[in-house]
């Protein structure tokens, strides 16, 4: 079973990394793209032996205690 | 306009860093998860201005010029 955690910056939260791309893309001549914001995305392969439930109950409770930093990052969890 | 790109390793590209954090969740006494792997997000907010169509286009040709290193990695853009 495949599933994908993102984990994006909390509204609010400053993001140099992202601005430095924006500015980027902006010097090399594309226009239109107002704001980058960085986050991370992590493929799991799920052992196909759980339940559904179960396999999004664990990802929930790992994305948030091992992939997230709660106080400046939110998380989503997808299971195929 | 809300776009996101999504640029994951390419298959058979080996992934030390989500190796690592596979073998974190199991430490910590999580089963099930059989392999992880890291790959980068991108929000981008689009200017309404552009048709859906170039925003794509664009998105496309920033996501192969900058985004990705297209040795190792591949993308994938999505708009909403």
């Amino acid at each position: 079973m495949q599933a994908r955690v993102y984990v994006t910056l909390k509204k609010g939260v400053l993001d140099p990394q992202g601005k430095t791309i924006q500015r980027a893309i902006e010097n090399l001549g594309h226009q239109g793209l107002l704001d980058v914001r960085q986050g991370k995305l992590f493929e799991v392969e799920v052992d196909n032996a759980l339940a559904r439930e179960e396999a999004v109950r664990i990802l929930n409770s790992v994305a948030q205690e091992i992939l997230t930093n709660p106080v400046i990052e939110t998380f989503r969890v997808e299971v195929e």
